[in-house]
C-alpha cells in the first residue's frame, strides 16, 4: 500500500524530490497514501522497544516518528520514537538508498510518522542517545504514512505534547500511564475485597453541600448545579444495602484558588462502607487500598517511574504496613514542640501538613500516614462525634509526602442526631432534607473518603504541580484544550 | 455494646415494652446505643448466605434487616435480609425468650437494622419464601441496630429502594452488581489489550458537536459547556502517542428526548485505537471487547442474572464468536425483502432497527452483531469515507437485541480531507478549528467508539427502559435525588 507515487497535493516538498529522474531507488521511498483501510496487507509491524540485539540481522518494519533527522553527507541519521522508546535508524547511500533517498528522509518534517523497513545490525558502540542502545536499523525503504506539519501546535497542552526535542513527551507518557495504572489498582483491590463499583450523577438539583463554590448549569428551562461529591449517592447506595462502594468519576469545585494543588475539576477515586463497630475496620481497608496501589505501582511501573525520575529526580514513595496512624493530638503535641503555635481546635495550615509531613518522615521513615481525630469544629456537620471526646471527631485525612490525599470519616447515620449537628452548623434544614431523610429507614453505620487522583499521581511521584497529572487542567483561567 | 437499657428517646414503642418488670429475658433484645465506634469487640458476623445445613447447631450472630415479621401466638417468624439473601428467623417463648422478648421482635419496625445471635436449625420443611431454604435461626438475642420509622420514603429513587414486599429489592441489587461487572470487565479486558485509561474533561470551553444540544455552565464569570463526547480528547491521546486509550465517565446529552433509552447524563465506555491498515482491526478489537463482558458476566454473573430474570423472564444472551457483521448494504437488502421501503442512503429508523435484529435473531441466531459501512450522508463529517465507494463510510453501530449500543468510525486523521469534509456539511471552520488544528502534527490513523452502559446493562439483561439501569437517572423531567 505505501506507494512512492502517491503524493498529496499539500506536501510540496517531497514531491519535489520524487520528481527528479533517474533514481533507482524511486520506489523505496515517498509518501504513502491516506490511509483510508483500502487493504488489509498482513505485513508484521514490529515495536521499537523489541529492537535489541536479538533480532541482528532481521529484516522488520517499523512504523514510528521521526524524533530526530541529521543529513551528514551520504548519510542521513534518524531517530525513530515509538512511544516512550527510540532507535537510532541510518539511511546511507548504497544498493538500497539513493542520493535522492537520502535526502528524502533528511526532509521529512520532524513528528512525521513513517513506515521503514530496515536490517537490524548490532551498534559498534553504545547509542547513548537512545533507549535501544544496543542496535541500529539500517533502512531499506522509507514511506511517510502520516506527515506532520514543519512546527509545533501552540494551542495543546504541554503535558500531552510538550517540546519535543526535550524528555517531556516520554516523561508525559509515563505519567499518564502511570497514572492509569492508579485507577486500574484502585478498582482492582477493592473488587477483591467485594466491593460494587457505583455510577453517581452529576448533574444534581440542589448544590450539595450548602451551596458556596458550586457551578450552576442551565437544565432546560431550571438550573441545576454540578455535583461536589459523589457522597450524598454513596451513602443512599450505603442504605441500600450495597456495604462497600466505590466510585471514580469527576468532581467540579467552583473554587478560584489558583495554587499548585487545585483543580475546578478533578478525578475523584471515592469509597464508602458499612462497618460492624468501630469506623476503624473502613479506615484500615481505605489504607491498605492506598498501599495496595503503592505496590502494585512499585512492582508493575519502575520503566515509568524511572521515565519520571529522569527529568524530576524523587526519592523513592516510602510507606509502612500497617499505615502508620496517628491522633490529631499527636500531630499538634509534635507540631508544637517544633516551635508552632497552635489551638487544639484549630485546623491544619498548609504550611504546619507540610512541616508535620516533614516530623512524621524523620521520626517513622514514611511517607504515608493517617491523622485520625480531627477536632469536631473543624469537619462538616455530618461527621459523627467522637463518643469519648465532645470535642474530637470519627474523622480522618491522609497524607502523601506531606499533602493531604484523602479525607473522610464516619458519617452521622441517626437522623435526629445528624438535624442536630447541622442546626449547630446553622445550615438550613429545609435544603438538606433530602440528605436526612436518606437515614429514616434504617441506615447502617458507615464511613467513607475521597482521593483526588491527581494528587497521589503528583505526590507519589514527587512531582510539584497537579496541572502535571491532570492531561486536560481545568482552573479559574484555564479551560482549553 | 448491645444494650437493652440503651434506648433512645425517639423510640417510643419497644421502650414501653422494655419497661416491662419481671422480665427473665430483659438483657437479650433492646435498642443498641448508636454506633459511633466506641469499642472494638471481636464478635464475629455471619453472613445470610453462609447460613446453610453445614452450620446445623451453631450459634451465629448476624446483622441484618427484618425484612417480614409475624407473630403468631408465643411465636414470632421474621424474615430477615442481606442485600440479595435472606433467612427466616423464630422468637419464641422458652429458655432464651420471654413473651415480651416475642412482643419486641413482632414490633419491630421492617427494615430495621438488626443484631441477632441464635442457633442454626435445620428447617422441617423448605422454607421456599427464603434463599435459605434449608435452616432457619433461632434467636436467643436481637438488638435494633438501627430503626427504620415505620414507613417508606416517597422521594427516594424506586431502582434502589423500591417496594420492600416485592423482589424489587433483590432485583436492583443484581442489576447495579452486574453492572459494576460490566465496568470491571471492560476495563479488565482493555487493560490486557495494552490500553491506557485515561481522564477527560467534562467541563469544556466550546462546544464539540456544533453547539447543538449542549448544556451550559456558568464558569466563574464566563460560560462554558458539559462534554457531550470525551471522542476530541481520545483523539488527542492518540495524536500524542497513546495509541491504545479507554475511558468511563458521564456523557452529557441536552436533547429533551423523552424516550425508553434516552438519558440527559449517561454512563460512556469510550475507546479510541491507533490501527496500522484498516480499521477493521480496531472494529475487531471493540467487538472481542464486548464478547469477553457477556462471557465474563455469563461466568460470573449467574446469580444476579437469574434474579433479575425472576422478576423479568428472559432469554439468555445470544452470540457469535467471531461477531456477526454484516455490510449496511447487506442490511438493507434483508429489510427490502421483509417488506420495507428504504432508500440507498437512507439511515435505520428505530422500528427498521428492532426490525433488522429479528431478522438477523432469526438467521444467524446472534442478539449481537455489527452494522458496517453505513451511509457517508447519515454520519458526523469526521467520518472517514470508503475509498472503494464514495458513497459509503468507514463506520459502523453495534447492537444488541435489536438496539444500538455503540456507534464508531475510523475519524479522519487527514487536517485536509477533514476541513473538506466540514466545509462539505456546512460547519463553520473557526468553531473546529483546534480540533482539526490537532491533525497537523502527524495524526496516526485511528478509529474507536462509544458504548452507553446503561443500554448495554439493559440489553443484555432485556429490560425494557434504561431507568431500571441507571441508579439516578436524568432525563429532561427528573433530576432527583
Amino acid at each position: 500500500m505505501p506507494s512512492a507515487s502517491a503524493s498529496r497535493k499539500s506536501q510540496e516538498k517531497p514531491r519535489e524530490i520524487m520528481d527528479a529522474a533517474e533514481d533507482y531507488a524511486k520506489e523505496r521511498y515517498g509518501i504513502s497514501s491516506m490511509i483510508q483501510s483500502q487493504e488489509k496487507p498482513d505485513r508484521v509491524l514490529a515495536l521499537v522497544k523489541d529492537l535489541t540485539v536479538q533480532k541482528a540481522d532481521e529484516v522488520v518494519w517499523v512504523r514510528a516518528r521521526v524524533h530526530t533527522s541529521r543529513a551528514k553527507g551520504k548519510q542521513c541519521f534518524l531517530v525513530l520514537r515509538q512511544q516512550q522508546f527510540n532507535v537510532q535508524a541510518l539511511v546511507a547511500v548504497g544498493d538500497h538508498a539513493s542520493r535522492q533517498m537520502v535526502k528524502f528522509a533528511a526532509n521529512i518534517n520532524k513528528e512525521s510518522i513513517v513506515d521503514v523497513e530496515g536490517v537490524v545490525r548490532k551498534a559498534n558502540q553504545k547509542i547513548g542517545s537512545c533507549t535501544q542502545q544496543d542496535v541500529e536499523l539500517h533502512v531499506q525503504k522509507i514511506y511517510v504514512i502520516s506527515l506532520a506539519e514543519p512546527r509545533l501546535p501552540l494551542q495543546l497542552d504541554d503535558a500531552v505534547r510538550p517540546e519535543v526535542e526535550g524528555e517531556e513527551t516520554s516523561t508525559s507518557q509515563a505519567i499518564f500511564r502511570l497514572q492509569s495504572g492508579i485507577c486500574y489498582l484502585f478498582r482492582e483491590t477493592l473488587i477483591n475485597k467485594s466491593f460494587v463499583e457505583i455510577q453517581t450523577p452529576k448533574i444534581i438539583s440542589a448544590a450539595s453541600e450548602g451551596g458556596a463554590n458550586v457551578f450552576t448549569v442551565s437544565y432546560f428551562k431550571n438550573n441545576a448545579y454540578l455535583a461536589q461529591s459523589p457522597q450524598l449517592y454513596k451513602q443512599m447506595c450505603i442504605c441500600a444495602d450495597f456495604e462497600k462502594v466505590f466510585c471514580i468519576g469527576p468532581v467540579f469545585r467552583a473554587e478560584d484558588s489558583n495554587t499548585h494543588r487545585h483543580l475546578t475539576e478533578f478525578v475523584g477515586l471515592d469509597i464508602e462502607m458499612a462497618f460492624n463497630y468501630h469506623y476503624h475496620e473502613v479506615l484500615e481497608e481505605i489504607a491498605d487500598t492506598l498501599v495496595q496501589i503503592f505496590k502494585g505501582l512499585q512492582e508493575r511501573f519502575q520503566t515509568e517511574i524511572q521515565t519520571v525520575n529522569k527529568q524530576f529526580p524523587c526519592e523513592p514513595f516510602k510507606f509502612l504496613e500497617p499505615t502508620l496512624r496517628l491522633e490529631y493530638c499527636e500531630a499538634l503535641a509534635m507540631l508544637r514542640e517544633a516551635g508552632v503555635e497552635m489551638g487544639d481546635e484549630e485546623d491544619l495550615s498548609t504550611p504546619n501538613e507540610k512541616l508535620l509531613g516533614r516530623l512524621v518522615k524523620e521520626k517513622y521513615d514514611t511517607d504515608f500516614y493517617i491523622l485520625d481525630k480531627y477536632p469536631l469544629a473543624v469537619r462538616p456537620f455530618y461527621t459523627m462525634p467522637d463518643p469519648r471526646n465532645p470535642k474530637q471527631s470519627n474523622s480522618y485525612d491522609m497524607f502523601m509526602r506531606g499533602e493531604e490525599i484523602l479525607s473522610g470519616a464516619q458519617r452521622i447515620h441517626d437522623p435526629q442526631l445528624l438535624t442536630e449537628r447541622a442546626l449547630h452548623h446553622g445550615i438550613d434544614l429545609e435544603k438538606i432534607k433530602a440528605y436526612i431523610d436518606s437515614f429514616r429507614f434504617g441506615a447502617p453505620p458507615h464511613a467513607g473518603g475521597g482521593i483526588g487522583l491527581e494528587r497521589v499521581t503528583m505526590l507519589f511521584l514527587g512531582l510539584h504541580n497537579v496541572r502535571q497529572t491532570s492531561m486536560f487542567p481545568r482552573d479559574p483561567k484555564r479551560l482549553t484544550p
